[in-house]
């Protein structure tokens, strides 16, 4: 790989919006080169790649940076066209498939912070919220394999980071209704686990519970 | 257009997210059936045809429903795709222009509330971060004649009805200094609002500060 090609990833290991960058390359079988930031203190390269919200994960592919973990994937699908496509070619299904990944980066992230840092009242309203999010879910996967069908793809990527953390939620909220109430969403959850290339990519129950104990102290503290 | 190929945008004049959808529509040269929505009381067309979000805009397109301005024009542009290509064919620039997008729908668009709905610290703080991104979209538009460059398109869509509101907000909160500090972003304003296309697309200012009035006074209620 020359310089002019290199692929670089800014990234944080727990991170669900890191994650899901790290699973489109690999996905893609993209050789890139991982640098982690250290959150509380982000390094110069990260504070110009990311002008705007100094947020990770940033992907920089020929010097240039892309931002948003949904354009990273899109981006990824787009450069590496012929393997592996994570986006369907269809215009509606392509559509829905944003839609579906719009729906998860804003409405179960936001609930699944709730879980994960409130308390009380505003925890249980994150679980209540998290449940009618699964049934919606539930619902759109229907009997199919995966989100775009019979193939894992860009839905796919954007959910099992946040299926992950349901994992570590239920031992530290209680949260643990989730398997008889949505059969098919754990089974199409245990689904991606299986594939080699994500679990690779996720952090550790382990992992997830100690960034939850560091931003739970970071957060309190702030 | 039979029944099968029916175009029909769910919208609310006033709305910034409805006027992106309607330009790209005119731009592609696209006939559609046009139904105004009272927010107010929802009709179960879109409460069906956006059953998560119960938001306008909502195009629907054989049938199917397609949520979420930044969704529906790639929606419109992948669709009828021979016709005035609104994003770029290149990864990286495409990339660039989804991320400026995005930056527009939350900040511009979440400063722009406060300046609109606000009052006092809240309102100047507003305006004090929409000129933080005039400065920013500023230097991203350069010396180029649309933000993709020498044709009008996906990010110019996104932006130009919050320009249109800009207009209206140097009349009520005292927001007057962009021309001066931004000259070529006002000089693309109104490049763009000289398209006929756009033009007829906006809400007039009177119409805004109508809506602008109406949202007060309900949401005061609220």
């Amino acid at each position: 790989m020359t310089q002019e090609e290199e692929v670089v990833l800014l990234d944080y290991w727990p991170s669900p919006f890191g994650t899901m960058a790290r699973i489109a390359l690999v996905e893609k079988g993209v050789n890139y080169i991982h640098k982690f930031e250290d959150l509380s203190n982000k390094s110069p390269l990260l504070l110009e790649m990311n002008r705007v919200h100094h947020k990770i994960p940033v992907l920089v592919h020929k010097g240039k940076s892309i931002c948003e973990s949904n354009i990273i994937i899109q981006y990824i699908d787009e450069i590496w066209k012929n393997n592996f496509p994570l986006l369907p070619s269809e215009p509606y299904q392509r559509a829905k498939a944003r839609f579906l990944v719009d729906f998860i980066n804003k409405k179960v992230h936001g609930s699944s912070v709730k879980v994960w840092m409130g308390q009380n009242e505003e925890q249980e309203n994150g679980k209540k919220e998290l449940l009618a999010w699964s049934k919606f879910l539930e619902e759109e996967l229907g009997d199919k394999l995966y989100f775009g069908g019979d193939v894992f793809g860009f839905v796919d990527i954007v959910l099992v980071p946040f299926y992950n953390w349901f994992i570590v939620f239920k031992t530290f909220a209680n949260f643990n209704t989730i398997e008889i109430e949505f059969p098919k969403l754990v089974m199409w959850g245990e689904r991606c686990l299986k594939r080699d290339l994500v679990s690779k990519s996720l952090p550790t129950s382990d992992q997830v519970y100690q960034a939850y104990l560091e931003f739970k102290k970071g957060w309190s503290h702030g």
